[in-house]
């Protein structure tokens, strides 16, 4: 084995988390692209775009899990089909029905349990501050106690440091972030449903198309509406 | 719905956990029994067990969640058939080869997920004193900082309780209570092997025949050896 640092990245196949990949590699550490189907709609494209940033990244592991349980426990528009997908207010204070109970944990602990087996340094996460004003488990809290998690509940000799590099970042910021360090946005999927071209409207396409306005840059998707900000 | 307290058992399908789930309910709860099939071994039995034990409990909810996660991630001789299972050493300090990398991180996460979506109250889950000389994940320190993990990481309103009834005990302190609330023991499975009768040599059913002989108890379940202790 090589003796370069190696960091397990949460690849949910988004733009958030392709940023965090890149911002990974930027730091020198070798790659272990972990992505999850857990019964989410969008599970196609975004295995697909996962697995191509993987290719893109030159991961020296890319590892694809599939559960039912997210999905089971349902109470999420997410995974569960009898719940609609709410049209984006970026302004609410309300849990979005997109939130799927206590996922970030799940996540966070599968990502652990690879990183320990496979002796890495990192878990990376690209959950950031915009994300918890509706969403528990993405709050600078919620990292911080899952550290203290890992740290007790792992080998001795395994130290993982997880790692949310956005949480006081706006999506703008990671936009801005992954631009200048060239991070693959055409190889990502944001929309909560599950047909191309994106809808455009929904509150994860909304945020995306809001942020590369921010900073003046096409988004190089595809869009079903809101063709001001997209490639036609 | 009624006005009952609810509670998640992490039902394994082993002594431990039925007792987990005994006591629940003697305290009041209404059950929520909870089994993960994740490519171990013995996942027949252990299923059969749980399911068995959520009829006799009159469980208000069993759900039986699969994934492949901890088995792909394997490094582990419950989930990778390439290591071998060890026989007892009772007295070792080693990290035994069972060890699934931060598996109760991961069935804790699961657990929660659940309860939050079921407005439950608290998570039960077996572990005890004697699991933690192996495994990290089984430490009072680890249940505390989960408890933290939880109370930060899901909705305002969601208060979950982590209960580890036997952190402090011994697996022959939980054969002691289990029998004085009539845990159905003729309902659990805690060999690491497949195959009926137990093999009666394996760490788990070497500490497990050990507590009910300590109790002078017959466990009531059949043994391939050690016919002493068990059933003829």
């Amino acid at each position: 084995m090589s003796s370069a640092k190696r960091a397990v990245v949460l690849a949910s196949g988004g733009m958030d988390s392709a940023t965090a990949a890149a911002i990974a590699k930027d730091r020198g550490y070798e790659l272990y692209l972990l992505h999850t189907s857990y019964g989410q709609r969008t599970e196609n494209k975004e295995y697909e775009c996962a697995k191509a940033q993987a290719d893109y990244f030159d991961a020296a592991d890319f590892l694809h899990l599939t559960t039912d349980h997210l999905s089971k426990i349902g109470d999420s528009s997410l995974t569960d089909e009898e719940i609609d997908i709410e049209e984006a207010d970026l302004e609410s204070d309300e849990i979005p029905t997109s939130y799927v109970p206590f996922r970030n944990a799940n996540l966070l602990a599968m990502a652990t349990s690879y990183a320990e087996a496979n002796e890495c340094d990192a878990v990376f996460i690209g959950a950031h501050s915009e994300d918890f004003s509706g969403y528990p488990d993405c709050r600078p809290a919620f990292f911080d106690a899952f550290q203290e998690v890992v740290d007790v509940g792992t080998k001795d000799e395994t130290e993982i440091s997880i790692e949310s590099p956005f949480v006081e970042w706006s999506k703008t910021d990671i936009a801005e972030a992954g631009t200048e360090l060239d991070v693959p946005y055409e190889l990502t999927w944001s929309c909560y449903k599950d047909e191309e071209p994106a809808c455009g409207t929904c509150d994860a396409c909304a945020f995306r198309l809001q942020a590369f306005q921010n900073i003046s840059i096409r988004d190089p998707i595809k869009y079903a509406e809101c063709p001001e900000y997209s490639e036609d």
